[in-house]
């Protein structure tokens, strides 16, 4: 755990260069605007310790390398996610000496991540080798309000001298990956154009293709005029630059301003890249910079509005909470349903592939309460519009007759994920996109999504988890075998309880669904049922399946059991583990967490979170004191939902303890691993922990339920959530809830078991 | 299936060029001595499609590519057998032309493997596009009476013209593996020295700074004269020659001679390679290619007396068995304790490393059977050796006091596999190792041995099985969790049958062991003890595991299970599975193949093999009954053991019918792949299924007995045995076995259950 970041309500803050820290900090104080992002690299040339990453959604490139034991049915590739051109360069040379801080004194420093506005601020005083002073203050910010822009306001002051200063502004295409093998490099450069005006460079991923083209302008102001300058060029291999030089006055400011457009053939004709790309950075240097950050601001303010969540009482927990929000917002905006929410969101290049089964488990809710409906709806299409991949994947692995598969992990809608274990074997996935449909129609009440678009995915996973079972014999039971549960520190085994749950959930809630629209639509079901070739027998398996699958439970315990054979292992719990042994991800062999009892991430709990009503307290009791204790949230993913049932069983110390370690994970770089990026998928879970967890937010029969508790540690805290054209602030403090109706019509919610009616600018208060 | 060549009791012929079947043809024609060889890539340069190999004992590699999950305990690197530096080129250019076959008109061609021998010859008239015609013959082979040595002769003849030929002898270090990632090369040069006499190149490999010497020298006759020609020197990066032309004649023979030899670092100081090589090339030289010839093809003599096995009324069969025996010895001479069976030998370079547990369970017998008993010694000794590296292997994986886990794939002792399934599951292998110390001392009666070695071994692994069990409250029964077993169509299961017969064995072998040493030598068996901190509470503690170890077993079929769950499978006979679903590890994906019932190779029933004097002949018939008829024999090793369990029960056209499937599995190229390179592990395999399936040979009691049956499609079937200082000979034709003693000592054996006393020069006949 690191401790070197200043605690602020609204910033986060490093006071005083820290080197060492410095990849950590570049991951944490990371810019994204759900299209384009990179981490908070400096603009000048730095020779320290960096991890140089921008990168673009959707732009991704196959790796091929092959090692092992090729399975058939693997994908052709595994999905990385590209270092991308930069365009945030802005280097400095005086008297032929870069400024660069690894070389220099660095005499007073201060990076400052401002969330509530949304851009990156540098101020630093340094000292460079001759004795020369100077200070620089740099704001930048990728717009929230024109995806394809992006800004640099760059000033500099001599403090003990005058002279000439020399500044580059290059586009720089030579980027490559950390993660690359052989330190392959993966862009080749296209055109570039250069004129007095602009620096433009079009490159091309290998193999996938995609065109990127980055486009830069830059002014320079001093005394509040900008200067005619007439720029050189620099051409290097795969990277260019306009260089300047200007003289400076002892104690006089210089503001440079750099612009930048980032444009993709994902949304312009190839060849027309350069001419958009052009007029573009043009139009964005006329606006200027204040104007371009007022209304990227402006969309911060608005975000903010819908989504923020205050805690009184505890500055850490309130920085933490708010850096949680404004990564997710930072990384998916909902404006595009080709794009999703990838595990590092801009912040790196782990992982691979961009969408994994996290966004529909973990980060819909978040989305479903903090945005208009149209954003979660997207997530939604995401999957929709990959449906018939999903039917070709399954088609690989021998499914048939319309069953779908979804990918593990992917970036078009094909599986780019090759350890057989997740990619083959992990298919809870397919039930989480199920649930996913569920989720929303229950939040948001629109079921004309579930007969548009929601019933042909429902159909397809239906039809998959209808082929996976199998019957056996031997149990009379059917059976699904060989599967990866959420718990991922088991591989490959039998009847694992929650998936076979969510097959059986899915069957009957597609079963459900379609006789709902027969009632309310017959023709359309006649024509669903025909084109889909739905036949009354296969009504009938399903129902055969949903009658007579196989649920492994523990008798003597009244527990359900993980998987066929859970009572096999030695069952211990992570309090008896000597410190030395954990994380055991990293201390033990894969084959001993393979058969120790010990658990990842919420597995069966996760059944019981998801399916909350299908069973009493006390079953909910039995299950969580059987597997917490055993549970070692080594997933990012995992404490959110412990503390959803922790809070709803009134393990309150336990709830807020696992909410600390999810709160402020990457702030903190608990897990020692924020310098690859942070983890954003889980900052939805953070998010879930107090509104779902503390603040025990429910949709029942179409209606906002609270049942809420204040940890101790705490004066208050309040959040905002969207429902159904309503915004609701919901406060509590101790003793007492208060709800708000900040807009849209009346509404009854259920509050500690209490029908209410909330009416505009009305304060609802109740005792707790 | 493919059938090209032509069948001859000791010859493989190509008969007509066949191009589309070159590296197959390479790969049947591979030529080797233990120490190096190389496929049988022609002299000349080739454009044609081909795979150029040469290899060199205990020379590999250490690839570190990494994709995917990369699990804690996986080794540093996947080890890879190296495309070695190449002597074999003779490139000839008549008018600056390159004699190239892929460019010229081959008119009459025939390759020609002589396994008697062991050389390989080629012939072939060729005509050139010019009209030009000659004639070439080839022989070349890699000495058995000295590893260092190979030698060329080739003669070529112009058939209507005269003129100047130009030859070039190039030493190649500038080799690549075909399986190599990103097209990495892994051979630096180090030093060259070219004088008149010779060309020397000393190439180092990357990582593992192997260093190997590669000296060649020639010369060439006409008229039985030896020419005198000098040399120039052609040199390029890692490839130097010399260059010689000579007028030819028509109608007229010129002899051309290649000598090399490959000195390795393995068995030479680094900086004294070259000169040990120079006086060495000079040596051979001076011998001449003829002396060298036949004091190889004298060893060859040698190796059939001892190993061959005849078979009368098919050719075909006749040509198989020779070609695997052939292969074997090519492979292993047992010379070298540091060397072992590389899957491919020296015919490919797939599959990485060198050493498997094939060796234990399925090469020792040929090598018990068929060589002086060092050579199966020596293979012992290898894992005797490794022992250190083992104990190490398992301390990586959280076992202590002295547990030690054999690795899956090893070059010297080390684990260099990673793939989570097979390196940290497939524990059986351990147990084949203690197996191969039972099977060696009643084979050979070296009980010394045993007591010298073995124990120390059998101790080691004995003692990572008993931490490697569990203790299940819910059985009450110790339990193995989470391994593979040899049917590798499952992984991560619970309670491998064999897997647990093996370690219960293994812990019982190893305390009768120790056993017989307190009463051999008490004060032996006291140093041991105290040397390995060996107490009372460790034998009770192995003991209870003995007593209480869970087997899995249906009751109602009365069979033993392969594993936890096997009766919720799906149970069908690969009989029902249409055509175009096999080869399933072709067909199917992954998650398939392990959610069927169907069996790659011998799991249970392999542990039937080695204990079979365990069970009756009811449980090996209701085993074999049930598992055979699911087994999908997709791994080379499977049939055999088959093979020796039908013949004991009977099933004589079961038996033939699989072991066809072996014994020409590469010359028929049956699996597609023999263009990789020959299955030598599995060559061992059929000779098991003649001598232990057909001739029913087993070892009870220090006694030999045989229980042999004939296929009705043979007239007569012979074979020898090596034992305990006797080769028998043994032949079986319809009706009758015949046994003679052709070296040793009278000795009885047991024919067909009925004891019989073999006297020198005395035919035993026995009706059947």
């Amino acid at each position: 755990m690191k401790d070197y970041l200043k605690r602020d309500e609204w910033q986060i803050i490093e006071e005083g260069f820290h080197p060492e820290h410095n990849r950590i900090t570049e991951s944490i104080f990371s810019l994204g605007n759900g299209r384009m992002g990179q981490r908070a690299n400096f603009e000048e040339e730095y020779s320290g310790d960096t991890h140089l990453g921008s990168y673009i959604a959707g732009v991704y490139y196959p790796d091929k390398t092959r090692v092992g034991w090729w399975k058939n049915g693997y994908p052709e590739y595994f999905a990385k996610v590209l270092n991308a051109p930069s365009w945030i360069g802005i280097h400095i040379y005086i008297d032929d000496e870069p400024l660069d801080l690894a070389q220099c004194k660095v005499e007073k420093f201060v990076r400052l991540l401002n969330m509530k506005e949304g851009f990156l601020q540098r101020s630093c005083m340094i000292t460079m080798h001759d004795g020369r002073q100077l200070t620089i203050h740099s704001k930048r910010f990728c717009s929230l309000s024109d995806a394809e822009v992006g800004a640099i306001r760059y000033a500099i002051t001599p403090i003990n001298f005058s002279g000439d200063i020399e500044v580059m502004f290059p586009v720089d295409v030579d980027v490559k990956n950390r993660d690359a093998n052989y330190d392959e490099k993966f862009w080749e450069e296209i055109t570039r154009k250069i004129t007095p005006g602009h620096v433009i460079i079009t490159a091309e991923t290998r193999k996938t293709f995609f065109h990127v083209c980055t486009a830069i302008a830059w002014s320079v102001y001093q005394d509040g005029t900008a200067l005619t300058l007439k720029p050189e060029t620099v051409q290097r291999k795969k990277w260019a630059a306009h260089k300047i030089t200007f003289s400076v006055e002892q104690g006089k400011e210089t503001v440079i301003y750099k612009y930048a457009t980032v444009l993709s053939s994902l949304n312009y004709p190839k060849d027309q890249l350069i001419q958009f790309a052009e007029v573009k950075v043009d139009g964005i240097k006329k606006m200027g910079f204040e104007l371009l950050l007022k209304n990227h601001s402006q969309v911060w303010t608005n975000k903010w509005l819908e989504s923020d969540i205050t805690i009184e009482g505890d500055v850490a927990a309130q920085q933490g909470i708010r850096f949680n929000i404004f990564q997710l917002h930072q990384t998916y905006t909902g404006d595009d349903e080709r794009f999703n929410i990838g595990p590092k969101g801009f912040t790196g290049e782990k992982y691979g592939g961009s969408t994994y089964w996290d966004t529909e488990a973990y980060c819909l809710p978040f989305y479903l309460g903090t945005a208009e409906q149209r954003v979660p709806r997207n997530l939604l299409m995401y999957r929709y519009k990959h449906l018939q991949k999903a039917i070709e994947n399954a088609e690989k692995l021998g499914f048939k007759n319309g069953a779908a598969l979804y990918p593990m992990v992917t970036m078009n809608g094909e599986e780019c994920h090759n350890e057989w274990e997740i990619t083959f074997e992990e298919i809870h996935r397919n039930g989480a996109i199920a649930y996913a449909i569920y989720d929303y129609v229950r939040y948001t009440g629109d079921k004309d999504y579930l007969l548009e678009y929601g019933l042909d995915v429902l159909i397809a996973i239906s039809r998959f988890w209808a082929q996976r079972v199998n019957y056996s014999e031997d149990k009379k039971k059917y059976v699904i075998l060989g599967v990866t549960g959420p718990n991922e520190y088991e591989n490959n085994v039998n009847n694992n309880w929650y998936t076979n749950y969510l097959a059986k959930w899915t069957l009957t809630y597609t079963l459900e669904s379609l006789h709902y629209m027969k009632d309310q639509d017959e023709k359309r079901f006649a024509h669903l049922v025909n084109q889909l070739h739905f036949k009354k027998e296969e009504e009938q398996h399903w129902n055969d399946i949903i009658a007579n699958l196989y649920f492994p439970e523990d008798e003597k315990r009244n527990v359900f059991l993980q998987q066929d054979g859970f009572l096999d292992k030695e069952l211990i719990t992570v309090s008896q583990l000597s410190p030395g042994n954990r994380p055991i991800n990293q201390k033990w062999s894969w084959d001993r967490i393979l058969r120790s009892c010990f658990i990842k991430q919420a597995d069966v709990l996760q059944g019981l979170y998801f399916f909350e009503e299908h069973f009493d307290e006390a079953t909910h009791k039995r299950n969580f004191d059987f597997y917490e204790p055993m549970t070692v949230h080594e997933s990012s993913l995992s404490p959110c939902v412990h503390v959803i049932l922790a809070s709803k069983l009134g393990y309150r110390e336990k709830a807020y303890e696992l909410y600390l370690r999810t709160s402020r994970l990457d702030i903190d770089d608990y897990n020692n691993d924020t310098e690859d990026g942070c983890h954003i998928t889980s900052m939805a879970g953070t998010w879930m922990a107090i509104v779902k967890g503390f603040g025990g937010m429910r949709v029942k029969d179409d209606t906002l339920h609270f049942n809420p508790f204040i940890p101790a540690q705490w004066d208050s805290y309040s959040f905002k959530v969207e429902f159904r054209r309503r915004v609701i602030k919901v406060r509590i403090a101790k003793g007492k809830i208060e709800a708000t109706l900040q807009s849209g019509e009346p509404l009854t919610i259920v509050v500690a078991g209490k029908q209410k009616k909330l009416q505009p600018s009305e304060l609802l208060s109740e005792v707790l």
